[in-house]
């Protein structure tokens, strides 16, 4: 019996339908620019996100990185959410690599206060860094998937302008947002300079993220990709599937938040477990297990003991994540499990 | 009549006996390691520190900068204080010279909480980077020259030792912490691995400061200094007057301290200012200007034109530091103008 | 009609058997460790390449910059033949991401000189950087895909041994020299501490090489990896194609280099054109054309109206390369193509 | 009996005059732009570079070094000459903490042929760097104090210029270059974007280097500098001795020249030794010692023994400098001890 992973939308396989793309894919030489899968896949990125033009690049954090490396010179300072993933989880790249300093400013529900940015931009002044970007989350991982509201960031991206700072997107889960507040992706996008969007997340394509631009922006992105080993040749096999990804990913992605909901009243309900439902607005809901008296190790032991994955996340804080391949009478044997194993 | 200058003990100019020493050094070639002068003053301030060896260096960003990439590799994350020097006023160049991510904790009065150090050590994870230093700053500058208590020093330490992570101590104003705590310098450089001081801020030196460390530390240290640009010639020059600050100007920083009570306890006095008198353990003084209804540029302005130089800080917020060129006779002058420009 | 494209075996398409292997991969999360396909492609590759541990990463360029940022830290020296790809074809990457001074010997044939090596690594002098890697092509682009012989590499692992100094392989086309050389692959990758070696060249695989060394080496090396932005998802779909690739691929060489010599004997007896035939040793040829009077771009444009594609390389040399797609039939088609258009 | 030191020019002591303007230097803080014998140095500096603006930083390491991140981005190639200064003793910074690519040219008496730079500079292709930056070395060290012609200079400029690549001249011993041309020194800056001089070799000074450019080059360049470190506080008391250097020292460097000719034609004389005369253009001489059958390190020691320092160079080959402080008796001396010790 396989087991329940709630650990990551990561984790979706891809198709039979993107499988059978990949065997038949039209490719050529990428490096030469010559694989056509691959730069429909491009053309349609950059249509969906409004941008002139886009790069695929082969993860998220490459795709965030090699956006860092094209908008700033090394001392820049980067403005980011304190809980942001470019800040946490990409193993110190935006410093190994850019040799940018990251400025993490602490957001609500991930959305820091446009306040706090306009502070927070440098004047100029020998003993400081310049500011070079402001890195957005939207949705925000670690927030719980939370959706930063087109008007965030806008007033974030107002700030930002005022004082020359471009803005980029990790919109690793940008989709999500889109569809939970119901307007098209390019309502958040117009307030961003550049942007990182994620095909093998919710939208299960097996590798692969797309960065979009500006055409002067990609054509330089394009050399820092290279230098990265981002530069592949018969990239039409992962092109394929991601073209699949935005065509017909996009709209299921409301059953993984419904799912996701679905799941939050389910946890919320069995004694020792609290879930903050009303915010569970995509497709990630935050448990905490503090009453259980169990730490994240002996919940996550207890978990897999009845066939089911999580990860675990904060102290006391356990996050789960529901995708392509977590149908909604998943949700429900999950929870009679847990159920299960906590009474 | 030249201003009553309390923008910082950096402006400290040379006294007559640390003229007449630079102009009779006995000097060499610092680079074959044959100026005597500078020799002479790294084995004392090794000495003085409790540390096998040290360096001679231009600056305290340089000290510090060439500790950091010293003990770390780039992707390595800093820990250090949200307000410290290392992040706020060296431009950025631990991410642009030695790769590492600063990783900011909020203090109270400049001293992290040993708990908030021991949660941001990074556990293994291939998301994450590596801990790879532990920053302190003592005295604290932005918190308005407080003392790290050895005991917090210590805590920390023990903290950052458990997870094979070093710690480096910025102590650019380290002997007003030993000075005010009325200890031994070397009861707080116990509980650091390296530590930085400067000879030209309260110990009047024209120029310089020193790295301290284990030899082999040292050893690797000087090739990044020479790396930076900080390998000298006859820089005896330097190292005369530095040996003076340290063997005569330590002492006499409890007048510095003293003074600074007395300009917190006048500027506390007059109506629309407040200054915690109480948070005055060094040399400087935070003085709050909110009540006056003026900004910061006037305040400034105001001051000027009575002849008195100070810094601003933060919003509302303005710093006076005393040193060597500010009598109890300048303090009691000081006073009186400002009370007459605000009345 | 398509090309007869001799540009380079990068351009070689998957075959059908690789197109259905990654269709059918059983697949997993790679980032987590848990895609089957890739854990059996690197366990594979290391075995193949005689060393504890492998790395599936997306390029050539992302191995061989993965090991150089392993291996040295900033500031070291990295000795490398004057017309490696590392120095030419990575766009500075070596020094951008790992901060290392490239040291170009001129070689032979594309091999360097043991000797020269010695006397290029540095002595402890605080003017010099440290010699922190030697880097060995084989076969060698640049040379014309010559083979680094056994006896070169052991000198020169040795002379590198005796100073400490590790040496990396870029094997792109490893299994090129070792099929040419008539020896197991292992013969030479016994003579460096790593080696990364291409799937998507001759062995016809869409995307990806892998960097086998130490098993110490490759934890931290899957870090840089994960910096860079290679960590990837369902890996195990590019994972499938390679196995083929490093299974079925590798002898078939042979056959690339008999047909490269073909190729050369028939240019080198077109009037205009010179190759030097013995010098052929692989599968890429280099043909001199200053004698036609033609530019190398009026060259290229003469091959491409008769369906033939090519690389300039330097001014007045053309690089053929020949690959699985390239039969007999094709280069006796493209002799005489080039001869008709030459008379 | 103090040694005669040929080592370098780097050991000249500063003179009484420097000494006593040290010690009655008008000071302030640099940092704050408020020392006015710094300020004096620059404008003076500045004025006789032909530049708009200049810079006090406190080694010609540190002023190069400022001036390629000033320059250039990460990735991006330096074109210099395979044994310059800023490749062979400069530790690897130029690639540690700019992150460029150093592209040496061998040249003829330390001059790069400009058909040489025109074939380096890249094209526009993804594998490759941009070219960021010609940098020139005159006089030229490693080749033994050759000046690089006026032409030279000009035809490389023109050539760097069309491709809109910049010019950085090393310039440490820049001012020995004019006098030994019998030209002003502009004649050379004007074929330099940025230029760096040395105060402390054959001018005397104790510590620091200038490094000029226009207004805004130089202003950018202040930031670095202070992230290396090299923003001094009483900074005058360096520039007072360096207003002397330049403006008493630069015409009797053309001592220093005739005493190395004298020198080079009396070791030329001398059985076992052999020196190109005629190649002695400035106040370095070459001295091939292979015809003695000592190694260096025994010449070294057998001359230290007559109390004699010079620098080991190549293997066979002695360095002798000659500076203020090696009168012509004093070659003279040490002429017939050599000669005695060979005998």
């Amino acid at each position: 019996m396989p087991f329940i992973d709630f650990r990551s939308d990561t984790v979706t396989k891809p198709t039979p339908e993107m499988r059978r793309a990949m065997s038949e894919a039209e490719v050529g030489d990428d490096v030469y620019g010559e694989d056509p899968t691959v730069n429909r896949l491009e053309a349609l990125a950059a249509k969906m996100l409004g941008k002139e033009d886009a790069l695929f690049v082969t993860s998220g954090t490459q795709g965030n990185q090699v956006a860092i490396l094209t908008h700033c010179r090394p001392g820049d300072e980067v403005i980011l959410e304190a809980e942001s993933h470019i800040f946490l989880y990409e193993a110190g790249a935006a410093a190994a690599l850019a040799g940018v300093q990251t400025r993490p400013i602490r957001g609500t529900n991930g959305a820091m206060d446009p306040d706090d940015i306009k502070k927070a931009i440098r004047s100029d002044d020998i003993h400081h860094p310049w500011s070079g970007l402001v890195c957005l989350e939207n949705t925000h991982n670690k927030a719980g998937g939370k959706v930063i509201s087109v008007e965030t960031m806008k007033a974030i991206y107002h700030v930002a302008n005022e004082r020359s700072v471009p803005v980029h997107l990790d919109g690793a889960r940008l989709f999500n947002a889109a569809v939970a507040a119901g307007v098209p992706v390019t309502d958040f996008t117009q307030y961003a300079d550049t942007v990182q969007i994620c095909l093998s997340k919710g939208l299960s394509a097996p590798v692969g993220s797309v960065l979009a631009g500006s055409r002067a922006f990609i054509k330089e992105a394009r050399k820092w990709r290279k230098r990265l080993g981002g530069g592949l040749r018969q990239a039409g096999v992962l092109a394929a599937p991601g073209i699949i990804a935005l065509e017909t990913m996009v709209d299921r992605l409301a059953e993984d938040h419904a799912n996701a909901r679905l799941l939050a009243n389910g946890l919320a309900a069995i004694p020792g477990l609290s879930v903050d439902v009303d915010g569970v607005e995509t497709n990630i809901g935050l448990c905490h297990i503090h009453d259980t008296g169990l730490s994240n190790e002996a919940f996550i032991a207890l978990l897999k003991a009845a066939g089911i994955l999580a990860s675990p996340f904060d102290d006391g804080v356990i996050r789960f994540v529901t995708h392509r391949e977590i149908t909604t009478d998943l949700v429900q044997t999950a929870l009679e499990r847990i159920k299960q194993q906590l009474s």
